[in-house]
């Protein structure tokens, strides 16, 4: 090291004076730097945030981080550079020579010329301390400051990942081949929220589909629910049959799923390894099997011979299930994904299709059950028969309010269905996160909007 | 066509029976059927609704459309396939053999075998009349059946593009080269709404950008306010000056109206014709000229000697501008979109950075005026520095609420600045429309919530 040691030396001159010979540095980010194959000497400048900082007798090595990756650019520079002000936290810009590392740990580093702090930080005021693994309960009270963290910056860029995964799902980039498998081959439609009003668009529309926030005000303080949550959701025109649905959704499901994995490998392993230990087994296992099917009266039939004891017998047919009879379900068909069909009319919404099947009267409904969360996706086949529509409506006092949605099938209905995800709860089921606070940046609850 | 009328017969007859040396149709969307390479008789299966109906002597002439473009597909059949429940409005389902059109007018048509009526529709309480041109105004009355229009699926299909644009600028798919000219180049990644929010997640990410629905209850009637609208805001570490968020921000501008221009050329068209004339040259205008920059202040001196009056008089430094001197100012520009910097301190929220410039003490906020709307984009430098953002938050009272905005410039602050772009309003500005509630599927404002 004694000639990089020199050539510091004579760098760092270089740089306290204005040095006309070389180009302007050209900015680059952490992951790109990471990347770059140009390592002879390339002269750059990166910004970021110090997560690391080492000093040895002669050499000073800082790790900085842009939230680009996971992984932090190694900085290396003379041991005169070092300062107070250098410290787990600060920002600071680093400009210098990008040059293959002598080091195993990476493939590339940067020698400093010029280390400017930006920003001070005030290491004992801020919650977060310097290679300490805080608990995710702990991160949750420092809303504004978590996404500062490893685990928190690894979940967050897959939900950015997986956001543009289910985005290009439903609408392939014009300048992307359209693999033949995909089914929303033509352009799908990003509307307001709502179930409803999606069901209003797939009337010119055949494909439509929409993902932003959704408010409910459920009081609830369980590890899956929120105020405030992102849903997707997709109504699909000349839908026959729930078949036609659930392909969608093992569609929709596996192929967002092979994307995070295919592009942040190191986020995800991140999570799988400190988080959720086992959990890149299990997630495998859902990939490779296809999902399951079952109606709700097989569910009923399997929970009533559990030998489980559940706080909500399930012994009565026509009771909606619960989480915990959720999770005794997905256990039971071996932790593969099951889809629960055709539930009784008396406990779905409206709009829901009529099974017409006799007595134990059902609609074409389906939930999706996976691991960890227990519902994933809701969905139905929507009730396109004008005068069944009505008489339900009647039979609810609800014909007025509803006769906008009663036009729907005067003037050209067709049959339809669609389906809803929760977003959060599927960033848990893929990463084996077991609270929904979590997942999204600013989680809103019932008694508490911290931010 | 006598050849054509007796195969129609011999199809019928077959379509029938059970035909079992025919292939099972495959199912193609009516964008995907117009472009479709392989007119050799192939036989395909087409859903959607009745645009038009033509009944010849010996032919029957349907166009068919499902939303997947402005042009519909034209089926041919014989006469005797005529039906009253074939009219305008009605769902339907073609299966056939698409062929080269005889006429110029289309380069496929569809030779039906069998025309099947899903949703018939009663055309007498349908309130869209078949072949007239209704006012957008009239349709608004309608939100749930004016998507049905030509003029009504355009507007939302550019939208949809425009969304997927968006996207696409900040957030550049992992398959697509990005341009060398694309500021984004490291993940941006997508948040729930609001800038200071957004100024969290740049505390550890450099570029973030979040595109969502947000809430105001202005008490407007104006054509270019709304209830509920969305919104694009990005925030952009290590900003140093106005020059680089106001790069960005044409550079946004200019890229997403190129992709809508080379993705839905027709439907830019029908707007472009039918309802904003001569819209199209100052759409192009706008494009090829470098955006302008002008101070607020002069702005004013601009305002002062302008020979119109103005129901507000801009005389007095320190007053906001009203929509009526952005509208002047892009006027008096050439039409050309228009940056105003440098607004007064006293005007704007006390995020915005201190440009310490004496008695006319302003700060480094910028918006952007364009023809149709005026202002388009609000952003500004934000206040980095500790102890002056802790002094403006102390004189207004809001220490302690803001105690959390404050910790961002306590551990590692970095220069920082951002913006948000009205959706709504880029959509009117780019398609020359007139009214905001026309380019939102379901709009929500003052006293009117119809769906």
């Amino acid at each position: 090291m004694l000639g990089a040691r020199c050539l510091f030396r004579a760098l760092r001159f270089c740089s306290s004076v204005p040095c006309p010979r070389h180009k302007p540095s050209s900015k680059l980010s952490v992951r790109d730097a990471l990347r770059s194959q140009n390592t002879s000497g390339e002269r750059v400048k990166v910004q970021g945030w110090i997560r690391s900082v080492r000093s040895q007798k002669e050499v000073l090595f800082l790790h900085v981080n842009d939230g680009s990756s996971l992984e932090s650019l190694q900085v290396v520079t003379d041991s005169s550079f070092d300062s107070k002000e250098l410290v787990f936290g600060s920002s600071v810009e680093v400009q210098g020579q990008l040059v293959k590392s002598p080091s195993k740990r990476q493939n590339v580093e940067l020698k400093a010329e010029k280390i400017e702090v930006i920003g001070n930080c005030d290491a004992k005021a801020f919650p977060i301390k310097y290679k300490e693994r805080h608990p995710l309960e702990y991160l949750r009270k420092y809303p504004h400051l978590r996404c500062r963290t490893n685990v928190l910056g690894s979940i967050l860029r897959i939900r950015s990942e997986a956001t543009a995964a289910i985005h290009s799902f439903f609408k392939p980039s014009s300048k992307i081949k359209v693999p033949e498998e995909n089914f929303f081959n033509v352009p799908a439609f990003l509307t307001v929220s709502g179930q409803l009003h999606l069901e209003v668009m797939s009337g010119a529309f055949t494909q439509v589909f929409t993902f932003g926030p959704t408010f409910r005000a459920e009081n609830s303080q369980s590890r899956r629910h929120l105020a405030e949550f992102y849903m997707v959701e997709a109504e699909i025109c000349f839908a026959e049959n729930l078949q036609n649905l659930m392909q969608v959704i093992e569609d929709l499901f596996k192929a967002t799923t092979m994307i995070i994995l295919s592009n942040c490998p190191e986020d995800v392993e991140l999570c799988h390894k400190f988080i959720a230990p086992g959990h890149k087994d299990r997630l495998e296992h859902m990939l490779k099997n296809n999902f399951l099917i079952i109606s709700y009266m097989e569910a009923i039939e399997i929970l009533k011979k559990a030998s489980q004891n559940f706080t909500f017998t399930p012994e009565v047919w026509g009771v909606d299930l619960q989480t915990e009879h959720e999770k005794y379900l997905v256990k039971h068909c071996g932790n593969i994904p099951v889809f629960v069909t055709n539930y009784p009319l008396a406990l779905k919404p409206f709009y829901m299709r009529d099974n017409e099947d006799g007595p134990q009267h059902t609609v074409a409904a389906v939930d999706l059950l996976v691991p960890v969360v227990g519902e994933l996706f809701g969905g139905s086949l929507r009730e396109e028969r004008y005068h069944i529509l009505e008489q339900r409506l009647a039979r609810l006092g609800l014909t007025e309010v509803y006769q906008w949605y009663l036009d729907l099938r005067r003037f050209g209905s067709v049959p339809h269905g669609g389906f809803g995800m929760g977003f959060e709860r599927y960033l848990q089921c893929i990463l084996g996160i077991d609270n929904i606070k979590d997942v999204i940046p600013f989680p809103r609850f019932t008694h508490s909007c911290i931010l």
